[in-house]
């Protein structure tokens, strides 16, 4: 049962991050989250990370990474659901998510990633990125 | 991290099953979705088992047991995202999930429970049931 399985709702595509991470679960998931956006010409990614109590260096740079790909295939990341805790934690031991825009719930991240407003930032970061 | 997220999508709540179920958890899972179904006014329920390589009796009780709760809570309950390996076992092993609607995926789920559709058999089952 090792897959986390990624839902498509509308032009979005909603992951949620509920099992241990690994190495190879993390390969697994960009692989496929690659894929699904090619396929579907999804505008957005929103990984939900309700369920984490604990972010730690490895899963941040997965996230980074996922946002990394999303952004080379035109699609935006949204991280939602983060825990009070987790943001103190990510803070005090100094992480950031890179390229990452952050949203309370699913339907703010939808929100954001429906409006646009998660797109401007990003264009610079992209032009900073020389990517495009 | 033994903790099944539930997302509120407008005025739908999904539930994403990614871990394997035991008493507790799916005890968990119904106080947690009772609870927001009453604190969200949410009209419906999509029950993501697109991870589950197999649904045992046990899952299935689970899910009927949801759906049974969120009727009388006045949201009608859509499981989506089964494998074909999934369906082919549930009918072998004589299976049956009453009072459940399945959709292909989740974009399918929401359109039915927007559409209505999922509505009016339900409603003469509420009927059957005399919880109405």
């Amino acid at each position: 049962m090792d897959r986390i399985p990624i839902l498509k709702l509308r032009d979005l595509l909603l992951v949620t991050i509920q099992v241990d991470m690994h190495d190879r679960l993390a390969m697994q998931l960009q692989d496929e989250l690659t894929t699904r956006i090619s396929e579907t010409g999804a505008r957005g990614v929103l990984i939900d990370i309700s369920s984490l109590d604990i972010v730690d260096s490895f899963i941040g740079r997965m996230i980074a990474n996922i946002a990394a790909m999303a952004r080379v295939l035109d699609a935006q990341t949204v991280v939602v659901g983060m825990q009070p805790a987790v943001a103190i934690t990510l803070v005090e031991l100094g992480l950031t998510l890179p390229g990452v825009r952050t949203a309370l719930n699913v339907d703010k991240g939808m929100m954001l990633l429906e409006s646009g407003d998660g797109r401007a930032p990003t264009e610079m970061e992209r032009d900073a990125d020389g990517t495009h």
